[in-house]
């Protein structure tokens, strides 16, 4: 990157703004081409568009000084992780500064005995579980990428494990924000509750850098189990695979991850990750618990599983074939791109209220029957929660415009059900228009809010909502 | 409250809109001086300042009607549940309308499946809890008094079962509220979890009805235990006591209830509810699950609390002895004011992380021994909340103003230990300075807020912040 140092920001960028850049970031302030386009393109579906120059950001008090920089030259600032959202989150829009967090990359402290950790924001998930291991502690959130903290705050991140321990919704107990205006502020103390004021904590959580730029994320962590066990079941009718997730959840079992796969997606991940499942619509379960109540957890769900027409319980029982069977699990987008040569994904993703999910489920597979081309159905449907991926040739505009018009179906169909337009991904710039059928009026909330906390609208622009 | 029924509303309230109301809720408009003080004074230790008129609403409708009127008039709203509040949450410091939504009393949908339902704002827990008995189904968050859950969100409300079930913060799936410029919405759909767009349900709980007056609330539910067991166990020692509530809660048990009490609440305790117990350090247990699982979580916490000192778990096993044990925990508080003739209470609370709760408690119970006045303190332990209750003599100001220095001392000292000024009574007007203790500069963002939400500074006045 030090060699694509120069000061020829893009064209958005006015002069002094990068000349200042320049002079506090030597050697994290970069203008190439390279940089700007590792910057400003996605995994996902949305067309790249270019930051003006990007910086590594050291602290949070570098942060401050690039939010009041820009804030002076009312120029955007865009907040990156590990660039891997889906909805186009971190597309520089309107151009500008994009603030790259992924060098802030310390674990500040845990509290073993609290369950509780601080983090920077450029963290990422895999890394801070490495780093708990020793210390029998777990973070359970993983989205499919091995996201930053920062980001899966900032996205209201989930994944397999939401069913059991929530979302970064419930697993944030506090961060430290930059406001538009340049202040660094928490938003809470550690205490794992609190009636103290308006709760600014999730105020932030799921704002996709359009409020405040989190640098610093304190997470709630569980004790691993003392007994984890996993297995695959399939299903000879779609209706019974998800007929036992839902009387799972009914029964209250404590079930820990509870994935749905499609016959598609099963075909998928077998040729990506070599696997050899029935290609058949399948579930894969984890328990966590003693070994008494794994035992007992798992004798309720086989029951359940087998008056649903579910074959037997494939068991991962040692560490390496979880590992094997999890890691084949999160890389289901990348197995189902592999689909076709050259192909580009598009994953979308909703949820329902449960008792919806079956109804909703056959729907969704009737409407992809029709579809001309592949689009495998994936979910963490414990939550109610599941995705499409769309694969697509990129060099042929119709298969786009087709997915936009069975992802629109998907959403209206869901919408329908009570549910909502997004369980994990987000809104970003793929999901304005969805988010306001979804809510109506209480988008003209979110509008209040964007305008107050960011009156010159600097922090991440055209993002979640039009203003 | 019809003999009270005239247009002479206190001094506050502008002729033409006591006039409008008046017309617009005849019979349900009350100006007299007894629904006023009803609706003005509270249990806890503010002073009584009376509304200018009450009205009872019987719909959103009628919600939405009162605050464009009063909006309108620039004439402050105060939202009215149970009035259970305890830091004079609904003292109406500015006079104006008080709107009480006690009428608004009906479960308006139970979906037993997504173990979810929906309720007007003036449903109380116990109410609901009846109602939700027959389906196998409860609502667990349970403050001390019998609340209604549109006050339970807007306070961010949590009780005896926060260790286990979460409180408000997690128990909201959606809110309707009617905003300050008298609009009507709602903040999510039913999913158990979406990232669509900023996190407006949490926005408004917690917010005291300063941003938007909650008038239905949708809640999460859970399935009835199969097996429910309740004991008590005394300690020879606090310091045992606690550290049998912390070691608890490290060993990962699903304990779903832990609650402390000193040796002079037990006394209050055993006089006013006709118990017996040892009086000493004592802590009342509850757990859930499945009977094997019940059966191991107990063995568990049995044998830490013998390294710690515990007696004997005396068990309450039938639902009546159960049902005794709770209420009168529930009733702490009326006991603790029993222990002198003609006394009033003064409760607050903080909570720390649980790495500090033993030095924290210890510390208080020292600071509590010099004090003049009995002050017990009780609490929900598991997450590190407890209460001390100033039990005054109401003609005797020198002991008020020892029970506020003994009070700043314990907000102080919580947080040092990196815990809050309160866990769950919320801010009220009573712990004003203590939030921008807790908090500095991030006070500064709730006014913005606030000043976003409600420009005209009509929703609950003067509460949570100053302006």
């Amino acid at each position: 990157m030090d060699a694509e140092l120069n000061v020829s920001a893009g064209p958005g960028l006015p002069e002094p703004l990068a000349a200042e850049l320049a002079a506090r970031f030597a050697g994290r302030f970069a203008t190439g081409e390279t940089a700007r386009l590792q910057h400003g393109s996605s995994e996902a579906h949305h067309l790249p568009r270019l930051p003006d120059a990007v910086v590594f950001a050291e602290s949070t008090e570098e942060v401050v000084a690039v939010v009041r920089l820009c804030a002076r030259h009312r120029t955007p600032v865009i907040a990156f992780g590990a660039g891997t959202a889906l909805e186009g989150h971190f597309t520089p829009v309107a151009g500008g500064v994009c603030l790259d967090l992924s060098r802030m990359d310390r674990v500040l402290a845990v509290n073993a005995e609290d369950f509780d950790c601080t983090v920077q924001a450029g963290v990422r998930r895999q890394q801070l579980n490495e780093h708990l291991r020793d210390k029998g502690l777990f973070f359970p959130i993983d989205p499919g990428a091995d996201a930053t903290l920062g980001g899966m705050a900032a996205t209201r991140a989930s994944g397999t494990n939401a069913v059991r321990y929530g979302t970064m919704r419930e697993a944030v107990l506090s961060l430290r924000v930059v406001t538009a205006d340049g202040r660094d502020i928490r938003t809470s103390r550690r205490a794992r509750k609190s009636a103290a004021g308006y709760d600014l904590t999730r105020l932030f959580v799921g704002s996709e850098g359009t409020l405040g730029i989190i640098t610093e994320v304190t997470l709630r962590l569980h004790p691993i189990p003392e007994t984890i066990s996993s297995a695959v079941c399939g299903f000879s009718t779609l209706k019974g695979a998800v007929d036992t997730v839902v009387e799972t959840i009914q029964s209250g079992v404590p079930v820990a991850r509870v994935e749905f796969l499609d016959d598609v997606q099963v075909r998928a991940v077998n040729r990506w990750s070599d696997l050899s499942l029935v290609e058949t619509t399948t579930l894969f379960f984890e328990f966590h618990g003693s070994e008494r109540h794994v035992e007992e957890q798992v004798g309720t769900v086989a029951a359940i599983a087998e008056a649903n027409g579910g074959g037997a319980f494939e068991w991962a029982t040692r560490a390496e074939d979880r590992t094997r069977l999890w890691k084949a699990r999160h890389e289901a987008y990348y197995a189902a791109v592999g689909l076709r040569p050259g192909a580009v994904g598009w994953p979308t993703d909703v949820c329902v209220p449960i008792s919806r999910l079956a109804e909703c489920i056959e729907a969704t597979k009737a409407d992809l029957a029709t579809a001309s081309i592949p689009a495998p159905i994936v979910g963490h449907v414990g939550d109610g929660n599941f995705h499409v991926l769309f694969v697509l040739d990129p060099d042929n505009p119709a298969e786009a415009a087709e997915a936009e018009r069975l992802n629109r179906r998907l959403v209206d169909r869901a919408l329908a059900m009570d549910g909502t337009c997004t369980g994990e991904h987000g809104i970003g710039l793929g999901k304005i228009d969805c988010l306001e059928a979804e809510l109506g009026e209480a988008v003209e909330l979110m509008r209040t809010l964007k305008r107050a906390l960011d009156p010159d609208n600097i922090l991440n622009p055209g993002k979640i909502i039009r203003l």
